[in-house]
């Protein structure tokens, strides 16, 4: 019905050219920034057996904002727990640093324990068409029914990206969160200004989507735990890279008076944890992005979600469930990789992303690495 | 665009009848259900100055369900705090009795302590359209803009009314919310099968929206507290009108095996209460349903609103505030007056409430009127 | 050390006295009081299997208050969830209805998800003394060592006994902490003016220690709940007995302006629930105070603790734990039983207590125990 | 009554010789860390008017163990938010960041908005005599009365020194706690090994009581940020300090297998914030810690609290309160105050400290001042 082909041209073109070159497109760790901790194979939350990631980037038009027309960019990502082809949940948790952001369905998490579906993250005004796209996309697969009631709180989140995208024109659709579900897949995850991150701004540079993993020591009990996040918040005088107070030191055009910006983190486990302890990983994403400089401002929307794909099938209407539990004890290498990824994601997604201009000539760089790299070294901590 | 003829003929005939015969239309208290406390005027939340309250009904076909088609019974309510021609935010708090729902733009209110812009009550799959719909809406009056982000997080909440309506139709639309916004008024509050609560189910009987007010006492600060309930939770058996179980005294057909439905509450004070308060004043709606027999079951979304009308203009980007506070010490008349409009609230919404047939044909039947008062006579509570 | 002897005494007579008449001492459903669901065999949180609830009272002068000498209306309770000699912890959940209290060690049963020791209740003055006392008997027993510091954060909560006792006086002492720890035991609870509910009062009439349970029915799984309150909240006025404002009918002094009290109350089951369940119990807990016509008063600090004693050793420090975990939907009959024990345990509280004259020769009654029977038959709600 | 006399002259002695090498004892920027930030005069907690700290140093006995009689490594610290000689409340909000501790007093704090009295940090195992002591301190000025029950909820946190101190012998006695409170004062802070922070270890060096300030500027409203923090968290490895991975280039004894202690932080400023608004205050500190290294391991009591001394008579029975209120988009460069702050007075904590031999010798060395200035030199980051 809609006349999608300019935008799903330049979104599968996007993707074309990323998978193209994706080997050549460094990450942080590419750019000699010194993060803590030993990854999984593809540094990313993919690297969580089951967890698939899609994306829907809307990119079209230039110049002068024309509400309802564009410039558009924005998008969608969906995060399917268990993958798209799977109706068991997860148990979860969930922390709000900030409150000044939406995501919604947390009052059933909290409750439940249980995430029953995808997280959904894109754009602040398109909350409510990705969630309830969410919803007919489960009753299209057959999958919820009259009684099915707990099918119909969908986590869908955002950050707001109306510096660059037409915010106000309502641009994302029903098919676009449909697409983001239906293209979902395992295997690398496209990092940078794609799906729900296309249009965002993080630390006055340009952000968006980022992903980072840490595989820990089989002592400590052989886990993963993955991160991706939507990074929007920050500003540039505060950015830390690894310790090292790069923001200040590189010259940008100042983007805002203050923070205000949001960051959506999702964390991934194969640890099998229960809700309780779930929500203690979520806690810990504030220490992440605490490493990486933010104070998490007024006007930001700093809202977590932590989940675990062990213990299939812990969700049932009847019938004892048999639940395994990592003790407490044993939590702390995963509290510490919790940390580290989100340090690292954050950082991933300003270096994936590239300059972009949006609305009204708006225009926001991107990190540059040259000097990311230069001032790493000027404080003795570029990696070899 | 859409054909609205029908729906939009059937819910206006709804209320030219409902004005026409709102006289004589008795309420809990006329049927004699012996209610404590002193009720406002109308004892409704449009007792406070400012409230104004909107309804879209939606009510269409008959019979075989067919998905997208019908039947239609659902709706939507608007519930605005300063009014729909107020720009101004209210301070406000909330609380998740059981969380098997969805109400949007909770973190913010818990973070910043206001309530900016109306409290929408819907359907469960409708959440998101009702949602970016209150955006539509302040962005077509001027009020968003490009740094408007508060703008942008509204609160919509929601029950299930899929045993009566097509819900997984998608009926509701963008017009129907901005519909609800742009007709809420003040004065009396049409009740029952209206609005948000168009299908809903109330302990087996057909349940919707209901009110009611207390008046305090001069010596108490002469404040006025309003609740508006959508009322979906609970079954027959349960049920307690003012203490009596009547609900396993009437004959009726068995609709749930098990508490299926949800409530959702707004508590409106015009006391001068800062969010700390106004959360604690949210909480006491647990105490009011808990009289009216209520177990808030797993399957309940229980989540409850307050806010004050007190203190215009406290929200402002910059210049100090000054507030006042009622002392905590305080709080109790305005706590016993949450609990008992609570518990009159769900009554009013039973008592107006109809017989509806919906989907499938089925069957939901009104509270008996004479029976409750034949039942409440045997026990000796039914007032003069 | 210390001069025990005389409040020593009393408080053997009255355990002795107690157990001499215990069987001729009615409790609220001997009265005919008519409240739903099935009983456990003692209608006591010992219905529970290892659970034992211990009491140390001290009553002790008469007449005119001398700060440090008396008269002493107070003592300690102990609920052991796995009785006094296991080491075991129990997952656990707790709920702040009004936080105008104390209940130490709530920060690590939010977190850890477990309980891990007893549950003691005192006077407001005294939880310092019981705490630390709570650190000691461990100690004392082998139980804590240098790295045990999850052995150190006790779970002490109170309620204020100031009307009838010296309770600046501070005259609840380790060693009362420490017998009422062993001298727990399972069996009949004792109730009313015992333990830390000696000298408390319950809408203005005489409270304190009351207790209740139901049995599941097999299809529901066959669980049991107990519950055990320290009842200290409410106004006369307000009271309802299974609904009927009892209160109200019955002539009695007025010893508060406004409620001025406390309800702590601790839910037990042997159904398999993992922490956030657990919450979700304890959050029913103010169903249950509602229905006897509590609205939390501002001065109330009504703090629930709910445990489950299924999943022995589910604390360790390393292995996977193996959990059993009831699935939500199956909540149901346990949020019941929940609201339904809580209502019951009060007025059990308030039926066992007997009349009281504390500091000052300040005099409470005891609900009178035939006008209760007058007023629920005034009502047609006496049962048979 | 007790032998104090060994104690108290140490004691004695400690203070003596500190205000006597006050001035040549660095701080963590004399030792050139590079914090970010303008302190205040003191940078110290003390910098807002009226705040006062006391501490009661408890030092005796060397060698092996002997429980009850020492080696005695302990201590209290009271921070009177309106000075000892007031009786007037503060708005006040609180924060865990993780549960493994004890903080009393929340509850009331979290639905009051209030703190009403000090905040005491001790060790672990003596919060409960310290409790009652401070209710003991108030009763003694006859502060307290018969319907006096909020007088009665003393906030005192704790974190755990049993490396270093007998920690079950349970020395920490109802007038050392009274004594921090009598001699509290304003003026400049002891830190390291003193009060409260007498045993600690922070990152596996001596830590104990840190503090630091934030003066902001005229344009962001002129308000101070004051912080304390009673340090005893961490492990080596993890600490960083400017953002420089300091710990792990340092060689130093391993105490810890995982993260043991943990951090009590107090914050305190000018700026009129709502008990809303001081939450999101406390939460931030969580980034400051962040900043530092940790990852707040399982072990870790993270408690925080912050209060507003703006605002003075906001409590009160009767009577409307005028309440001045920060607008919340004011709030920022607060936050990064408190984030700020926080960072510093950690490693403050660190830098005060000196090595400390403890039960059973137990050795912590103190943090080494030359090879911190040589690593952050090596990294370019030692402030001229």
């Amino acid at each position: 019905m809609r006349k999608l082909n300019c935008v799903t041209w330049i979104s599968a073109m996007l993707f074309i050219s990323i998978s193209v070159l994706g080997e050549s497109k460094p990450r942080a760790r590419d750019l000699g920034v010194p993060f803590d901790g030993q990854t999984g194979p593809l540094n990313a939350i993919t690297d969580l057996k089951g967890v698939e990631v899609g994306h829907t980037t809307l990119i079209s038009g230039d110049g002068a904002l024309k509400v309802g027309v564009g410039p558009v960019r924005t998008g969608v990502t969906a995060i399917l727990p268990r993958g798209k082809n799977s109706r068991d949940a997860v148990f979860a948790g969930w922390f709000n640093l900030n409150g000044n952001g939406e995501m919604t369905g947390t009052h059933w998490v909290e409750d439940s324990g249980f995430l029953d579906g995808p997280v959904m993250i894109t754009n602040t005004h398109s909350v409510g068409v990705v969630r309830d796209a969410v919803i007919q996309w489960k009753v299209k697969r057959g999958e919820a029914d009259m009684e099915g009631y707990w099918w119909s709180l969908p986590v869908v989140a955002e950050t707001w990206d109306g510096f660059l995208n037409d915010i106000n024109g309502f641009h994302v659709k029903t098919e676009d969160a449909i697409h983001a579900l239906d293209s979902a897949s395992s295997g690398p995850v496209t990092e940078g200004s794609v799906g729900g991150g296309t249009g965002m701004i993080c630390n006055e540079f340009k952000g968006g989507i980022g992903t980072s993993s840490r595989a820990l020591d089989k002592k400590d009990g052989g886990y993963t735990v993955g991160v991706l996040v939507q990074c929007n918040y920050g500003v540039r005088e505060q950015l830390r890279v690894a310790g090292i107070p790069v923001g200040r030191e590189i010259a940008a055009p100042k983007i805002w008076e203050q923070d205000t910006g949001s960051i959506i983190v999702v964390v991934a486990t194969d640890a099998p944890l229960i809700p309780t302890q779930l929500k203690r990983l979520a806690r810990r994403v504030a220490l992440g992005v605490g490493r990486d400089g933010s104070y998490s401002g007024d006007g930001s929307g700093d809202l977590f979600m932590a989940f675990s794909t062990a213990n299939p099938r812990a969700i049932a209407p009847k019938g004892l469930r048999q639940i395994s539990m990592l003790p407490n004890e044993q939590l702390d290498p995963l509290f510490l990789a919790t940390v580290q990824a989100t340090e690292e994601a954050v950082i991933n997604a300003m270096v994936a992303a590239e300059d972009m201009k949006g609305i009204n000539n708006h225009f926001v760089p991107a990190l540059p690495h040259d000097k990311l790299r230069e001032i790493l070294a000027k404080y003795n901590r570029l990696a070899k």
